[in-house]
């Protein structure tokens, strides 16, 4: 990941309470640039939010851009934690349908708001910070992989006769752009149907009993 | 669309020489705002980069909002015209795939750079702009009526028994998804996977004779 040897203060090594300070900062800076964008939150407006000083932040963080690849970092765990229960069954049909509902049910407590915490940093970075947008291709990366798991699984089972690489990459695209035109719109429909398209065309190369 | 009214100077009212002019610095702003965002380019950017005196920008749009909405539409026109002779084909599996190797090539030619400029210009403002998100989920609907109208010829010949509404709903999710991350990853292989997958659903739902 790389953040931590970039910003040159690794929080392996860092106390206790120094980690929970760094912590606090990534949340601060976190919930700024969803609600704002990376740009428009300034290093003062998260210094204010997290309630720590100005040398507190330098403390952790060399600059602006540190600050952001961590908290990209910070956002890939925290959407990859929130699905981690539902990873382990995405090897069935009844898993993943599972996994979409409760991706819907999420949009609609958010009321569509926000889209994806890494595709909105992503997309906003992607021509201006290649570190940043590697940062968020990499924490992509890591949710194909994730799905790739279940599909492989089912794959090796004999019970799914398609290619597992791809139809992980196709089922986080459609959930992608399922969740930028449910942003968009403020409706859950976008994403409803855009899984429901790609589960479909994973179960049509299921072989069922 | 209504930016035209908003400006409060419609282009229809204008000369021949002024609707150029407002033309140019349209074309100016979305290439800026394309490279560097929507809020990181100024309108004194823009204003250098269309050759144009400030009074002239203030002329044609009341501020950067203005410009902004205008800009999204500019995108959207942009976006569809280049793939306006291809829509009319999306009535046939072919005619599915000439367009979807006709984004593939673009995107290539692209280096894989940029995404699409609705989605990106529309991920930036969703929070902090309800105008322009919904100028451009408006634009998003625009496409998705583009891809709806092939499908649902192809569904009224008898050719295709899916939900021509839900099949062009999530191939633009499909298409956005697949755009994003190729974006990221500057390689366009999520784009080709998004869009085989969908146009395999889509086939699937086709009644071969």
């Amino acid at each position: 990941m790389g953040t931590q040897a970039e910003t040159g203060r690794p929080e392996r090594r860092l106390t206790r309470k120094g980690q929970e300070t760094r912590r606090r900062i990534v949340a601060a800076a976190a919930q700024l640039m969803y609600e704002r964008g990376a740009t428009e939150a300034t290093l003062e407006d998260v210094r204010a939010a997290a309630g720590v000083s100005g040398s507190q932040i330098y403390h952790y963080f060399a600059d602006k851009q540190a600050l952001l690849l961590a908290v990209i970092e910070h956002q890939t765990e925290a959407v990859l934690d929130m699905q981690q229960s539902l990873f382990a069954d995405l090897d069935t049909m009844e898993g993943l349908r599972r996994w979409r509902d409760a991706l819907v049910e999420y949009q609609l407590r958010l009321q569509c708001r926000g889209g994806c915490p890494i595709g909105s940093l992503g997309s906003e970075v992607a021509e201006t910070n290649p570190e940043a947008r590697l940062t968020a291709a990499t924490g992509f990366l890591r949710w194909e992989a994730a799905i790739r798991s279940g599909l492989q699984a089912m794959h090796d089972r004999g019970d799914l006769d398609g290619d597992p690489e791809d139809l992980a990459l196709a089922t986080l695209a459609a959930l992608q752009g399922g969740l930028l035109l449910t942003q968009l719109q403020r409706q859950v429909r976008p994403l409803e149907v855009a899984l429901d398209a790609m589960l479909a065309h994973i179960e049509s190369h299921t072989r069922r009993p």
